[in-house]
């Protein structure tokens, strides 16, 4: 065959795709209807993790070595920015599979143990190219999730929790954010101000607000006391470091602050992609976690809170996931730290310079 | 492979539904990366393409014979809604598409020539399951769309085509609605009184409307000429056959006359499952054109108004499509003889009953 | 002006809808200008408030008094179905407030003080005619929610409490299902057994399962252990009163019976309705909580976790209120259990035409 | 009332905004439940014209006078943004109207007469400001549109048309392109030889297909020889004044020549925000062509090809603009002159300066 004759049912090899669904209960001689929808669906949630296997991996890619140039930074948020209208669609898609009834679910259920999506490789590789950490995986039992993966798939996890993720990676990257000291300005200075008048306007609002009670107000302040906590180890390593060891916080110090600094500057030129990235990893985030959510409501209306068929909790565990396995945390904190454009401390002109176009100082 | 060890990767044969992506770009040693979403996203309409004619497979056998059983009603209109919400999920995927840039899709798209999706043969069954009008398709030169297909393809085409579709054995059970007639009751006199008098106010309250201008208010004058001859057809037979030679009408007088009594009585017990299935053959209709009209959309964004790589006319085609290639057309329009709830004629009580519940009538 | 002469302006009172936004940030000169879409976006959701309040009152009017007619039922489904519209609609709407950056946000938030979202009146008056259990509400210190409204509002809010809800109208009307006794027929015998068998297969599953180690199999087992202990509760007078009392359950046996009934003949004519019913309210409470969830993640990407203007703890106060506040609960936990259609108790044939179309018995 | 005490209810005048529903079935003393919806739905829609009013003038204001500068270009893409999203909003906002059926509206449909959306002189102003060309609306009889409101609204339609709009302001932007000539680099001489490439292997890839007949073929390449015709008219002053007088074009030459360069060069960093402002505009365009089509589509399922309440067509009228009143179709026909990227010609090192960064060339 030449490509001049290509056929669209060669092309996307149709022979293999469409001749791929074969029903449990069909081997039994006892065909339910709604088991080729259990199949499609499945199958095609799992073409669409190896469309983002494939996103992620030149991401990753793109952010090894030296990266840090501008000129990727468009691809980067090009490809992540695919990534989150595919894990949209994921989600909607569940709406598909809430069309069958639990009693049709419950009719091929038990010929399919102990398959269990729970094995989907490709949705560990995903995880761990994100950067889940290992040790806060939500357990079901004593095992670890690599165990109910067959031996040839348990090595492909294993190399994706090796392998630089995006996590690590990024953190490298916000670490040499440039321009973090810059000559004599010293930023961090003004900024810190900002941020303690801030705070003491909140406090002052909270012990005038006569719409609240001594308990509530004790609630507000002990808050409050926390966040000043948090916000002092901003900027001194040494509490930072028990954050860090406490398991409050995965991301360093340094990355941390080169994260605010873009944030609280998105509006100069060089910063707004590296700014929209950080706001996709949040996205990312957050729509795995709405998946999951979504997902685990799936499995309660389909089994209520009997046991998942590969022997998980079901929706219980599901539901765990979702509260718990959030990659990008501390990217979605500094929210705590954003103060008024007006109270913003203003940059020095030739750092403003630094931050802009060529055509426009150039001129 | 014992049951007992069911995989999830075994059960859904992920061996060969991961293994089906072959990039033409890397043929040429030069890959293209966002052509892994070409091949991706296609396969996965091809999977719903196959669910769908699955779903449509099933309603049409339960039509099939002498079907209008309520027993089945509900499973119709359960599968009906499964259909439509994949439908919806069609639709929002293009925005996954939408994500590639047209330069990069210009990187391979010559590659793919002369494939194009005008030859998927599973879309082509799903338009003659359905019932389109193999006379009313629109065409790409003075071919028929079959041509285009291989000899296998084209044989499983035209046996679509001659297999009675959903649109023929929607029709006669339309036909065999009972009550038009009951008894003494004539429910055609008084709907048409109602009717007659609704359009008369309308037409008062054009002539009466001071904001219109002579020619706007000739302009609906003739639009309510045309509405009163449509509606007279409605219990002449002649006219209403001059209709249907005309090609302004495809379902026959006696389908149109049942599917009015639904639409109208909708409320009582046993109408209310019918009254469904027909809304949801307009909402079927209309996805297929909110497809082909988004489908239409994005070729225009990706190469402008220059030809498809199939040689059809591209966007063109497509657009003509969404516009033409309407099936339930006919059930969309009576929307044009309802009448207000308060207007409408009273049902006598030995009907009610029949098309209320045994409950109700035996307490 | 007579009716003749009704403008599409004076028709909407667009003078003062649209001559309502009056901007704190322009009161001290300083005009903000996304403080507009943030007074807008309210108004939108009150206006939807308001709708949903009567499509509630009118439906908690149709189950009141002896109602449980078969006539009415069809508008409750198309009331509710409206409720759920436009609930999505909110959730989505969260998404345009998305596009103001937290920066700007800060900007005219303190001019707001003490004004807050948790002195929505409407809002407080649609989770107490649904049926929020006053006990079970989320404090922010020590303080009702009512405290936090002027005189006027929580007269209102005491009204709405202290009328009869939905949930409790749906409890009554679930306690007069008819046929759970049907002559000779015990169907409840036939069920339990069903439900035993399945219990017990899940149990050998998980002893069987190989891939589970010892400790998820005891989870698992402590697991169905509850399910078995609850699932005896159902006939069980007094097992079912312990769960009542230690706030497991809202709803009383004998509606919970009634519910279950419905869910597992769903298929018959006369409970398709009431079916449909079910299944919405599990939608609404849902969707309740989904609204409440995005609500909390806006808040956190807005504020990070300082507190809310109104001085409630922000984003946690409302994730905390997503988790709890579910009003149709035991609904939704019905599905626990649902078995496989082919293991359903055939109804004797009395039975089943009571159930059926008067029509199609009569023939 | 002093700022400290300001309430919710107060802040966004719920007084006005909740007491301003009155429904005219009401006044007739026989209230029909669903007009609610009618008047709640659209006064929604007016707040949301509102706000887009609002950000429309907000982004023609900086366009005005000498604008061209890149500190504004973050923020006029923000406002777009928000825009874009109201749009979506309220497209999907139609499917809560849709729960109305034809028979409850015509019951409160004639007590409107003859008020009409029509006469929503927010939408003209939006329409206006965009750059509506007011030779091209669709009208209703000899009427122009503005013939339908009262004086005070017809005298802002007619500011709003007199006054420069965005489309006005953005010829003029584009216009003052940089670059478009740089030095001794000849852009377009290159680009004209990639395009005439790209053309001849189009024309071949026709002439070799064997699946196309003769008259398929003829079909193409008459298209083709169109295309060559506008592409020759990028370059020709006198070709292109003919297509602008023609009413083919809109736009100038220039300011074609100018979203030209910025749509292939899109990822030069200082480009990368006018791309995304190009975007936005043919979106923004698609999105209020989808709510006109959605709304006709409504109006359909209302009253069939009966007319609107203002005498309008209805139906029929809301379908033609959909299809004519397009704004922006200069800039999204851009997508025929687009080239692969591999053939895109390479910039001058100097010019490539000019459009990066200041810091990426400080180094």
């Amino acid at each position: 065959m030449t490509s001049k004759k290509l056929s669209y049912g060669e092309y996307l090899q149709l022979n293999n795709i469409l001749d791929s669904q074969y029903l449990q209960s069909g081997k039994q001689g006892n065909l339910v209807h709604d088991e080729m929808l259990f199949i499609i669906i499945h199958q095609t949630y799992e073409l669409w993790f190896k469309q983002i296997v494939h996103e992620l991996d030149s991401v990753i890619n793109m952010f090894k070595g030296n990266y840090a140039q501008e000129e990727n930074t468009g691809l980067v948020v090009a490809r992540l920015g695919r990534i989150i209208e595919i894990q949209k669609l994921l989600i909607d898609q569940v709406g598909i599979l809430e069309t069958m009834t639990p009693m049709d679910f419950l009719e091929f259920r038990d010929l399919l143990t102990p398959a269990s999506g729970f094995q989907s490789i490709q949705f560990r590789e995903i995880e761990n190219k994100l950067g889940m950490d290992a040790e806060q995986r939500v357990r079901f039992g004593k095992q670890k999730y690599d165990e109910y993966l067959d031996s040839n798939d348990r090595k492909r996890a294993n190399e994706s929790e090796k392998s630089p993720s995006l996590f690590v990676l990024l953190e490298d990257w916000l670490e040499r954010t440039p321009f973090l000291q810059f000559k004599a300005f010293n930023f961090w200075e003004s900024y810190q101000s900002s941020v303690e008048k801030m705070l003491n306007d909140d406090i002052k609002r909270i012990n005038e607000n006569t719409t609240l009670d001594k308990s509530a107000q004790e609630n507000s302040m002990k808050n409050y006391a926390n966040i000043q906590k948090t916000y002092e180890a901003l900027f001194d390593e040494i509490k930072y470091k028990q954050l860090l060891d406490a398991g409050h916080r995965r991301i360093s110090q340094k990355a941390t602050l080169g994260a605010l600094f873009i944030k609280l500057y998105r509006d100069e030129p060089v910063l707004q992609m590296p700014h929209r990235l950080l706001t996709q990893l949040v996205d990312i985030d957050q729509l795995l976690t709405s998946w999951r959510y979504r997902h685990s409501l799936l499995v309660f209306r389909m089994i209520g809170v009997k046991i998942g068929t590969g022997g998980s909790a079901g929706h219980g565990y599901l539901k765990k996931t979702a509260e718990k396995h959030s990659i990008f945390r501390d990217i979605a904190n500094l929210s705590t730290y954003i103060i008024p454009r007006s109270s913003l401390p203003e940059l020095p002109k030739e750092l403003k310079k630094e931050l802009g176009f060529y055509y426009t100082y150039a001129k």
